[in-house]
């Protein structure tokens, strides 16, 4: 199998269509289209195997999990998804393997119909780079840097989840298929339709990837404010309180990486829209505290101040 | 040494400003402009220690041969470069190697203009994929599918040079730091004011990334022609002949991989306007042969046919 019947049979049918791409994989690089009135937005993850996931976790799993942190970045931002790049590093080629790869890939693709523009396939140890470009009106975009004192601090869905699986399966366990916190793990789901919705609402916006308290304290630095959070608003799973008790799941909440929950910032006058704009959200956001002038980021629980938490999720 | 950190000390200062970009490093997504009429382009290339350099290769080359190859594919396309991103996996961090690494890659990109505007950095085995975006016109990208029956062939510079260098490498040999192939390997310059000025010439054009006969053989497949082509009209440097004598630079100059020169096609009736163009290269585009209907890329050498080469440097 060369590189060109590798992206023949894995990379060039079942993926989205679409019309502003005049030219996809196969040639040195990609041509698109943007709108008259866009600006573009870029974004590059990398998972490397035994550092982002476990080797032998479904391949389905794996590119699922590629593809949906970089269109979580794009959702921080409040873009649209457009398409994506993808370089994939293989010690050898598995057909099987391969299949299962692309199957999820496409699935994923097709459900935000971003298409796969181009990309790179070399011979090395597994680890794979989506770049995720996307657009937006111009100077709509949602930075890290908007939040102002007083500004309310939301998240949607459960946090933790992913960290108890991944610390889990470090530790040599192997999780039921379908137990809840491995899903959301492998299969996570990036709030597409959710950092869109936001975009004219969050004053600012990231993802968590690293952990509640790390991200959140990056919107903040950012915005050069701090803020005081409640440890006991951030939205735990049943499923993760019934594996771990309350108080490990409140740190695995804070600390663990891989949530792919948005974490942004929301003027107080506004907490009526975004009831009404969130209201069919499976992902509700919940307020977890609340933005304040001066710098750093403080937690508390049931009214006691917390020792800060530090994440175990740094990329080194 | 934390990402941010790596980040702020290594690749947020000395690459070159933009005013297309709205927000660069260090949020979830990069912003940029693009003009009302243009095309974006963009591709991705990845290279891994010990399959596409030697992990013993100066940083600073390292660097630079990954922005390279991914401004080469931009030129092959006749592309404006404008932004990167750049993700690194590296098994430990050593700031004196990424200080010589992020000289190399800013150099590289002051010398094109090309801002570095995100990325990610993990930990893994030496690696890196570099997304280039760059523009054009809409409907200008020269394409590999457009040469047709009667169009000459071309190719830039000389060929050859970098594979002979990996391949004495690869044998255990250390090349002085002066040797003109090891140079042309380490320090690979992109063809992207050459490709530029081909963008309304040039019917088809590739880079050289894989090898004369394996790229020039996917130009004239995308066309849905062949070509026939003379050995001895493929341009060689007096040092890689003198290294290894004619018949073997013949060889490395057909089969061998990383040269990153372009080869196109050009309509007979436009070679005066090529002559004129090309007058001030360093890297003057010669004459190799010329395409033909019947599919297929047939090699003659002094008017007698060669067995078709095949490439020592297929990705997998």
């Amino acid at each position: 199998v060369d590189e060109f019947e590798l992206i023949r049979r894995f990379f060039s049918t079942g993926y989205p269509q679409r019309t502003d791409v005049m030219l996809g994989v196969g040639d040195d690089g990609a041509i698109s289209r943007l709108g008259r009135d866009e600006e573009l937005v870029s974004c590059s993850d990398t998972l490397v195997a035994g550092t982002h996931f476990p080797p032998e976790l479904p391949a389905d799993a794996i590119a699922h999990r590629a593809l949906a942190t970089n269109l979580s970045d794009l959702a921080a931002m409040g873009a649209s998804p457009r398409w994506f790049l993808l370089a994939l590093a293989l010690p050898r080629i598995e057909p099987e393997w391969l299949e299962q790869f692309s199957a999820g890939l496409a699935r994923l693709a097709a459900r935000y119909q971003v298409a796969l523009i181009g990309g790179d396939t070399v011979r090395g140890p597994l680890s794979m780079t989506i770049t995720a470009l996307g657009s937006v009106p111009p100077g709509t975009a949602v930075r890290r840097s908007g939040a102002v004192d007083g500004d309310l601090i939301y998240v949607t869905g459960t946090c933790g989840d992913a960290a108890r699986a991944w610390q889990a399966m470090a530790g040599g366990a192997t999780l039921a298929a379908d137990d809840p916190c491995y899903r959301r793990f492998a299969y996570p789901e990036p709030r597409v339709q959710e950092g869109l919705a936001l975009r004219d609402l969050a004053s600012a916006m990231i993802d968590i990837s690293d952990g509640l308290h790390v991200d959140l304290e990056r919107l903040l630095t950012a915005s050069g404010v701090g803020g005081a959070a409640r440890a006991e608003d951030v939205p735990l799973s049943a499923a993760l309180v019934d594996q771990v008790g309350l108080a490990a799941a409140r740190e695995l909440a804070l600390t663990g990486g891989d949530d792919y929950e948005l974490c942004f910032s929301v003027a107080e006058s506004r907490t009526t829209d975004l009831a009404r704009l969130s209201a069919d959200w499976s992902c509700p956001p919940v307020c977890i505290g609340r933005v304040v002038s001066e710098p750093g980021l403080s937690w508390e629980l049931d009214g006691l101040g917390l020792a800060n938490p530090s994440s175990a999720f740094q990329h080194f």
